[in-house]
């Protein structure tokens, strides 16, 4: 920019105002200034610089994975929101890596759209890419997995009380070893989760045994493989939290294989907003987060901020609470 | 177009291969052309004809859905390929309506992406929109879902061998009266399950009777409406194949709910790629398709036209095919 600047005889300021399509310069300038950037190659932002002053009308949406039934009810409440403002919905996957992450991010700061809804993959561990995204005034909402240490505006549920709620009740169907598998120990609602859960099994010492299992893979393969460890060894649990819903399934297909049969050998609850749990064998008692409303919740939240001009005072934080449903996977003993 | 080259003094032609980034043109003419694209508010292409010459470096996955396993497999698989070779993948959901999928084309049109991968909804009924997306030079590779009167390149698998398989698998095991549930008239790859299907039912028609219900709907409360219908009429089959993965998880939501017994009273076969089909009350027997494999292939089709200069010639179909996976669910009676 400097560089431009001194070959235009302009200032600094000017040129960014101009390559932000700022109100404050002249669309003569605008034009000196995007000729002069394409002639010194500059990546100059298609989209929100362009003198046509045209948005993108597309919000992009970051997840880890789609195979989550959580993240595809979730897509249809964004969905719903954003088709009624006449936007397209990008859809990014993470894949759980961090490096993926900030490369996405990177992308959407070309430009390519006008605001970022986000489930923070469980390597995050840091916030400047979301603070870079705001300073190009492309606002970023939180919906499930929010990233802690970053103050923007988020759409959460009740993780710490669910986690309680899950281990109180498999305490109170008869189980005496209890163990919480969680997929990653950076994950905030994971943490949050085997906090809950923690807290209440620590009450409730007298006479059981609860554990915080770290599983911390990506791979499904591997999953099992650690999952069959577990539930193999002489000390195994006789109740699990499952704090993903990919871990739930992981759990189910090893007790199949190595023949535990749930629940009267081992209670599951899941986390999880699976459509089928009911038709699984045995049905599955679930903490249902309502994926749907959280989703549409925070495009809510984004397009309100979309429609401001500034990014800088936004932090608000929604929670939208689960409810445990019980099934038979955790049932008492008759 | 013509009002600019009246404007500049150039012919069309030299406007449209400007604003195209032609080598032919100089960077001089490319400029003045832009400039004045921009003055006359012309919605010009902000990555292709980017005197940058930069590719976008991005692909768009165009689907129906992604609470389908099916997709969220492939999606895997193209994501393999495209992560190899330095590139963003874009997902767009066109929640099964074809005006969503000709809004998104139009998106793709805007220089946001190199390249397209799709799999059709199940409302698509013309190719006017592939046509125009390959005008623009961006190759577009179909999966799975193709459109029959497209002659583009795809990746599909067997579906008429597979609609045959599952008919005489119900066959085999004892049904009398089996019916394909198909959700869509238009889409070519139910249709070919459902002719193949027809092929075996009439082959052996003695003493059988086969149908093929159209159920016809994106929302899965009406789905399982007419299931439920369908069930509890009188003369109800005694098998059914269900033609995509939804349709077989409301087949048992409602067999759970009215109380059939499954496979004693309705035997079900699935085409579905769900990885939880062995731990669904009963098992489920599937036609499973490479989901996986499909992705992959269909992405380095796609990498391989993107080289290329012309998308004139491209015409490739690769077939991956299917397998059936016996499970309880489709078991013949002791």
């Amino acid at each position: 920019m400097r560089q431009l600047a001194k070959e235009l005889n302009v200032s600094v300021a000017t040129v960014s105002k101009a390559l932000n399509d700022s109100h404050e310069i002249s669309e003569k300038t605008k034009r000196k200034v995007l000729e002069g950037a394409s002639r010194l190659n500059y990546t100059i932002n298609p989209y929100a610089s362009s003198l046509r002053n045209k948005k993108s009308k597309t919000i992009a949406v970051i997840l880890p994975d789609v195979a989550d039934y959580f993240f595809s009810l979730a897509i249809k409440g964004i969905q719903s929101v954003a088709e009624h403002s006449g936007y397209h919905v990008l859809i990014y996957l993470s894949h759980e890596k961090f490096s993926n992450e900030i490369a996405i991010i990177e992308d959407c700061k070309s430009g390519r759209v006008d605001g970022v809804l986000i489930s923070v993959t469980s390597e995050t561990s840091s916030a400047d890419h979301f603070l870079k995204l705001r300073q190009e005034n492309i606002p970023i909402v939180f919906f499930d997995r929010a990233f802690e240490g970053f103050p923007g505006s988020k759409v959460i549920t009740n993780d710490f009380d669910c986690g309680k709620m899950a281990a109180l009740h498999l305490l109170k169907n008869g189980c005496r070893k209890i163990a919480f598998l969680s997929v990653s120990s950076c994950l905030g609602i994971c943490r949050k989760r085997a906090e809950g859960f923690k807290a209440a099994a620590t009450a409730l010492k007298m006479r059981t045994h609860s554990d915080v299992v770290i599983l911390d893979t990506e791979n499904n393969q591997d999953l099992q493989y650690k999952i069959r460890k577990l539930l193999s060894s002489k000390n195994r649990p006789d109740g699990v939290v499952a704090s993903v819903e990919r871990v739930a399934m992981a759990v189910y297909l090893v007790c199949q294989e190595i023949g535990i049969s749930i629940p009267s050998e081992l209670k599951v609850v899941a986390f999880s907003a699976i459509e089928t749990a009911s038709i699984l064998n045995p049905s599955l008692t679930t903490i249902s987060q309502p994926a749907f409303e959280m989703g549409r919740t925070a495009a809510e939240l984004l397009f309100k901020q979309m429609k401001k001009k500034s990014t800088d005072s936004d932090e608000e934080t929604i929670m939208i609470p689960s409810t445990l449903i019980e099934r038979s996977s955790s049932s008492a003993l008759a």
